[in-house]
This record gives C-alpha cells, structure tokens and sequence, in this order.
C-alpha cells in the first residue's frame, strides 16, 4: 500500500508554526462574558447548564499556513446546531468570526484549534425551567496550537480500529449529531474499550448494526473503487464534506448512504475524517488488515494528499493577518 | 380524588428553613479544587472535559429538618457511578461526606439540595487521550436553598403531563442512565416539547414504547391498587427506591419492570419521584385525567404523606450539627 509523505505530517514542531513564543497566552487565548483570556485562567461558572446539563452546541475550526478552513461552512453549521438546540448565540457570524480571529491572534499560531460554544446559562432564577426564553444563553471560545489527535504513527502507518462490541452511539432520536454536543460519554467509554483491547481508536454502529462515527471523526470505506460513508447518526462533518469534493474532483464514485459494520471489515480500504487531523488512514479492523496488507491505501493516501496540497495553498482558506496587533 | 396537605408544601419559604441569613454564602456554597467558596465565585475550568464532553458522574442529596436524607445510599449510588463510566473520586466516602455537610452549614439551610460531581479533568498533556488512568479526575460541589422542581399547584393539583413524541431517552447501550450523568439534551429538549404544547411536564419512552423517565424523575403509575415503575432506561433514583420502601409497608403490591406507554394512559393514577421534589402527583398524561377525575389519587396522596411524615422525623436521615462552626 502507499505511505504517506512525512512532509505532510510535520506540523507538530512548533517551531515551524508559532508566530509569538513570548506571548502571555502561551497555552493558548479564551474568551469569556466578553472578555479575552489566556487560557490557563479561563473558566466558566460551575451553574453553567452547559457544564451541569451538557446543554450546549459546539463547533471547531482549524487554522493551516494562517488559512482559517472553511470557516463560512463552520459558521453555518454551528448556527442550525444551535438552531435545533433551541440556544441562541448572542453574537452575530461577523462578531463571531472577529473574536475567534482575535484569539488566533493572540494565541500567536498559524497551525490552530479554534473551539466555541454556546450554552444554556444558569437555571433562570424564579422562572421555569421549562420555557427555553427564559435563559440566558452564553459564548465561550478559545484557541490552542494545533494537535493531531492521531499520533505521527497513526497517520502513516495507519490506524488499528476496532468496532466497539460495549457501546452504540447515542441515536438522533435522542441527541441529534449533527448538532455538534457535548453527548461524549458513549464515545469516550468506547476510546477506553479499544485501549483495553490494545487498538488504537473505536468506531460505534447504531443498533442495527449500521456504522454511526468514531470519536471526534467520520469513517469512509472504500471497495472496488467506490467511497462509502454514512449518511445519519453521524456529525456531518466538514472534513467529511471537503472528502467528497475531493472524490468529486478526483472522478471517484461516492455513496453517503447506510453502511452495514460488514462492509468494513470487507473493505479494500477506510480512513478517518476530522478537523483535528484530516483525514487518517484506518490500518485494520478488529485486527484484520484491510485490502490484505499493512498501511494506507492509495485511494486514501491520493486523498489525503491532496487535502493538504489543496489546504497549504489557502483552498477554502480565509487569512488571518497576523501583522495587526490585538 | 384527594387533596396534598397544604402543610406539607410549604417548605419554599425560607424564613422557616435559614440558619444563617447574613452568611457570605447567601445564594450557596461550592467546593473546587480544595477550597471553599460561594457559589457565586465557583467556576470550573474550561479545558475540564466534564464540561467539554459531558464526562463526569454527580448525584444529589437533599436536606429536610437538618436531616441529610438517606446519604449512604447516594454515596454508594455514586460510587457505582463513578466505577461505570471509569472515574475515581479524589475523596473517600468519609471525605466527601465531610465536605458535603461543610458545605450544608456554610450554606446556613437546613432545607437544602446538595450536588456534588466528579469529572474527567483536562485532557492529558503529551498522553493519548485513549487511556483512563492518564487523566486526573476533580471533585466539585455546591449547596443551595432546596426548591422544588414542580410548583405548589403541581405539587398539589398534578401535573400536566405530555408523553415526547419527539424525542426516545437516550439508550442505555449509548450511556448508562444508572450512572447520574450530564446526558441531559433529550431530557431538555423534550421539556421544551411540553412548554410548546401547554404542559407542565414531559416523560420519555425507548424506542420500542417503553416508559423511561422524566426529566429529572423516575414515573410510576397504579392500576387496580397494583404499583408499576419501569425497571431500566431509567436512573435508579433514591426516591424511586423510598416509594418503593414505603409501597411495602404499606401492604401495596409494586411491580418493577418494564411498562408500556399506553398503562399509563390507562392509569387509575400516576406520580413522578425525584429528590428535588418527592412524590409529585400526575394529574393528566396527554390531556387525559387519570382515574378520570382531576387531582391526585388516593395512594398516590398516601404515599405523598407518609414519604413526608418519615422523613420530617429523621427517618433514614443523618443529622447536620449546625451549631459547630466552619
């Protein structure tokens, strides 16, 4: 199978990404009741629903060369998320846009992880709980260097999955996930489940059997060619969505539909989607080798490499002008 | 059908309930990182994942006449809890305990609800977030004035209950709800439902049409003197296990399995249980009067008072000595 060009994987060096090294916000910048943090200090009041309740929507951009991704796309999405929630954001696209570029700014970064969310806010005082007007809806945001949450190993050689036999994810009759939320616990029990089990990343069905997502990720398979990838009980992501138009470019078939747990372990080749590290190639499953052998496969390391060439040249990018001090 | 005495309602007055009205601790007290504070000041940090991603257990025990009420049953209910979703309490049950009623007398109440969690923490710096043990867990809590969850006419005339149509109770194959966790945006979203559509209240079914719970309630009904309350998708609420305590000494027959959505239209009568509200008595379920007639039933009203009565005379209570300074 092919591997994927270490050029590609090289941005965990500091070095190489940050902007300032003597700013105060070392750890990375927040924002909090209207104010700009370091991170280190941001915190949020414990009777906050969204911490208490986990009444909240979420959503997580990167920043790659100083090229916010798809930022427009992330604000959309972030906007039907609260939408279905019934949370309103209390500021607008543009206010929006104008504190997370600031906090890219002071976290000194070109590589970044831009998180914000809205949340509930406090249980309203002498009203009922059960009027959603009768909150106080609030903004939180930072921003951190940029991590992979796939270590350098992972991304070229591959990840070892397994399907996790515990948990099934939360299903949209319960929690919509394409509402970005803090719904994790499904998730992260079924992390543990693979590192019990000695595999590097789990991946959940619903309870039919039908593949949902991974833990902070989407997952493609590829047979005979053609690219598969569910279309519901999943976060509709937007490396996900940037996949796609990849395959479109490239003339490769590609069917968002419901996928069977079958067809992955049939598979000639999968990977995994998301913000925190593009797209990563899926070594094996419940440790059998896909397509019969080690490493990525070309169809996935073709679109890998080309989400990063596309990526470094500003595709989809807005600039962030690090030159205007904040 | 029978009237709730007004005498057992009346405990929202705070003049009958406040040790300590000139205390610092005016809106509550909370316990973070070691240190005591009021609520007011108690945050978390940002980064914690019990906010991030809704991974953390809490329970919450109340306080009547100065009587922490049933306190070895939350903290081993907690404890499973904990040992489920794979965290450990930085405190031993006699630590947590001391904390909690340090917390009960600063708050000056002898009225009081008592919250307490144990979260993920921050994601592990230069660790896999794929491994339990590399992350350290944080305790928090807090003590506030007690409030019921329903209001004095719901509490005396019923409630107005409305069974979701648009939301199933998250599965416990996706988070185990007898662990008390933060999942709590089906809940949500479904008392949202009931304030669109007029009601006080909702209760959620599974998928197949089964009785799960309420927002922050377990349910029961009672047909032909007989008791019902679901055995599973539900949290395994300490008020639930009193109701069922008390059902036995009163000679009334209660069956613990799983009970379909349409017996509770069926209903001679129907109630909710939750710590911050004891027994609360359904009055109609889809407009729909149980046993025909407006108000709460006869058994429901019973054991309504006796749950009172016990517990105002320290049944299963452990005492707060208020007159020891913190």
């Amino acid at each position: 199978m092919s591997i994927i060009q270490a050029e590609h994987i090289m941005l965990n060096d500091p070095a190489h990404t940050r902007v300032n090294f003597e700013s105060q916000y070392d750890h990375g910048s927040a924002f909090i009741s209207g104010t700009y943090v370091d991170l280190d200090h941001a915190a949020i009041p414990m009777s906050d629903l969204g911490f208490m309740q986990a009444d909240a929507c979420y959503d997580v951009v990167s920043v790659s060369k100083g090229f916010l991704f798809r930022l427009d796309d992330h604000l959309e999405r972030f906007e039907t998320a609260c939408s279905k929630f019934r949370l309103t954001n209390p500021y607008s696209k543009e206010e929006t846009t104008e504190i997370l570029t600031n906090l890219i700014k002071m976290a000194g970064t070109k590589e970044a992880y831009v998180w914000w969310a809205v949340t509930r806010g406090d249980m309203p005082e002498g009203k009922g709980r059960i009027d959603p007007n009768a909150y106080v809806n609030r903004f939180y945001a930072f921003v951190v260097p940029y991590l992979f949450i796939a270590n350098d190993q992972q991304r070229t050689q591959g990840i070892d999955l397994m399907v996790s036999k515990e948990f099934i994810r939360i299903p949209p009759e319960s929690v919509d996930p394409t509402a970005k939320n803090f719904h994790w616990m499904d998730l992260k029990l079924a992390l543990f489940e693979a590192s019990d089990n000695k595999y590097d990343w789990s991946v959940l069905c619903d309870a039919d059997g039908y593949l949902t997502e991974a833990p902070g990720s989407n997952i493609f398979l590829i047979k005979d060619g053609v690219l598969f990838t569910p279309d519901s009980g999943c976060l509709e992501g937007i490396t996900r969505k940037t996949t796609l138009d990849l395959a479109d470019e490239l003339g490769i078939t590609a069917r968002v539909e419901k996928v069977n747990v079958n067809q992955l372990f049939d598979a000639d080749e999968a990977f995994l989607t998301s913000t925190a590290g593009g797209i990563m190639p899926i070594n094996s499953v419940d440790q059998k080798l896909l397509g019969g052998e080690a490493g990525p496969g070309e169809i996935t390391t073709t679109l890998h490499n080309l989400y990063w060439t596309k990526r470094w040249a500003g595709w989809k990018g807005t600039p962030v002008d690090f030159t205007t001090q904040e």
